[in-house]
This record gives structure tokens, sequence and C-alpha cells, in this order.
């Protein structure tokens, strides 16, 4: 695990990274800002951090931050029997989203792979976010992102976060 | 109806805000922005300007623009049978909101009550709503909202739109 130290950098430098893109959250919110590594510890890279605006068993919307190519994980979003997984739209507000999805790999692509996660990375057909751009990503589809040098600011657009069940390409991550 | 150049007025109007709160939008998204009247003749004091990013049979996003003291007529979004009407959360990015909902009457309201519409509204329980605040609407909640003194721009988390069975109090309302 990253220390509480690094989490609370990480915690002040999203902020700043809203500011920088022009998102205006309250005082509350910035305490609710979580920031997660994963398990993985190593949250420069690897990591993601989270705004959560809305949750209902019927619809969320979140703001999500990320640094400076740091990376959130592979990852899915299950259909479980008759239940649908989550359907998300990810819209990049500032800064500049690199996402990964299956299809055609992409030759050289512009994210730099995270030494900590290079074995856990399997969908390499590459979608690039300016900001105003956006991209739905349909339930069970595999999926990671990465942000830009300068870092991104992306909303989400979703059904009901389905945190507890979504599945990680890598066996070692706990959320 | 108001007229061809009056709505395109409105439009560019609408772009102008996105660009003071910060809001990115692409050149595609510029031209989609739709502006509505309501059929009612008088969009400076009623209207709205809405940019839809996404909607699916799940999850709706949008983007809201009211100018200065604009009003969205009063209206709700019913559950018909089974299917439960819309749930949408409001969160103001830019400017004030004047929000109006059942519930105690508030006195003295900030909204000014256009004279075109002032016989169909009915609810006047106030919340303001500055930027980063928000508020969420449950189906079959009658409301209706005003931008304050500088306009506002609103982000719109929902489920799937249903303008086609919204219920306006007011009857000349066409939409």
């Amino acid at each position: 695990m990253s220390t509480e130290s690094q989490f609370e950098s990480a915690k002040k430098k999203a902020i700043e990274l809203f500011e920088k893109g022009g998102i205006v959250v309250t005082q509350q919110e910035k305490q609710n800002l979580t920031v997660f590594d994963f398990g993985l510890d190593d949250l420069e890279n690897v990591g993601l951090q989270l705004l959560v605006y809305i949750n209902t068993p019927r619809v969320c919307a979140k703001e999500m931050v990320l640094f400076p190519h740091q990376t959130c994980v592979e990852h899915k979003h299950p259909t479980i029997g008759d239940v649908a997984g989550k359907e998300e739209t990810f819209r990049c507000r500032w800064g500049k989203v690199y996402l990964y999805v299956p299809g055609e790999p992409t030759d050289n692509i512009k994210a730099r792979i995270p030494e900590s996660i290079k074995d856990h990375l399997t969908v390499f057909h590459e979608i690039v976010l300016d900001p105003g751009q956006q991209y739905t990503l349909q339930p069970d589809t595999l999926h990671w992102f990465q942000a830009g040098p300068e870092g991104a600011v992306i909303s989400e657009f979703s059904t009901t976060n389905t945190d507890d069940i979504d599945v990680f390409t890598d066996p070692r991550i706990k959320r």
C-alpha cells in the first residue's frame, strides 16, 4: 500500500487539476475525493483520483483525475445473469486521455506502459480523447486508460457503479 | 414561434456561456446545440439551450445553458406502468440556478416570474445552486428553474431522456 502522505499529496494534486480544468467542486467534495492505488503501491504510475457526484441504483456520474502518464488498470464491468453490466461514457474535460479497448492493436501506442502492470494489459486499440471528446464503453468491454503528459480531467456518465463486481485483468488488484 | 435569427443568436450566446463556464465542446457539438422556446415565442425569458452528450436506453448526460433570468418551464417526468420516470441530477457548473420543486413555498423567491408563463407555475420551494452544487430530482417531481443574473451552465446526469412523455403544467407547451 502507498503511504498516507502519498494519498494526501495525490488528493491535493487532484484538486489542483480540477482547478486547472475549470471544474468547480465544493469543500465537502474535496474531502470526499478518493485516491485509489489498486493495492499496487505504485501510485505515481498506476492509480486514479475519483469524485463521485451521484450514484443511485440507476445513474452514476463522477469526475476523475489522472496525473501525467498515470494509468487506470485494465478491467471490465460484467453482465451477471439478467443484470446488464455497467455502461459508461468517458468525456475528456481537460488534458488528454489515451484509452485502450479491444480491437486492432495500435502501432506505437502513446501510453507509457508502467513496469508494475506490464504483464496485465491485454487490449491495445487506442482511442485518444482531447477536451470535448468522449467515448462510450459497452458492458463487458475490457479497457484501461492513461493521461497524457499534463494529466487529465475526465467526466464519467454511467449506469450505477459496480466497483464490487468489476473484473480486473491483474489478479493482484484489490479495490 | 421565435424567428430563425432569434434561435441562431441564442445558439451563439450559449456557446459563449460554455466558454465562460470552462466547458469545452467540439465544433460538431456546437452544431448540435438545440434551442427550445417551448412554442411560447418568448425565448429571452422562457427557453433552454441544450447539448446532449450521450443518450442511450440507460443513461443520459447533457449540458444546459440558461441566459440571465431565462426560465425552463414547469414539468415532470412521469412513471408509466412499470417504467420508472426519469431521475435527474442538476449540477451547476457556472453562474447560478434557482430551482423550484414541491414543498413549503419559499417567501420572496429569487426568480423573476415571466409574464408569459405566470399562470402555469405551481411549485415554489426554492433551491439555489451555486457552481459545484447539485440537486437530484426523483421521477414524477414537478420542477421549473431559472438562471441568476449572469446566466447558468448546468450539467444534467440522468436516466434515459423522455422528452416525448414529459408532462408540462402549461397546456400550450409543445416541445
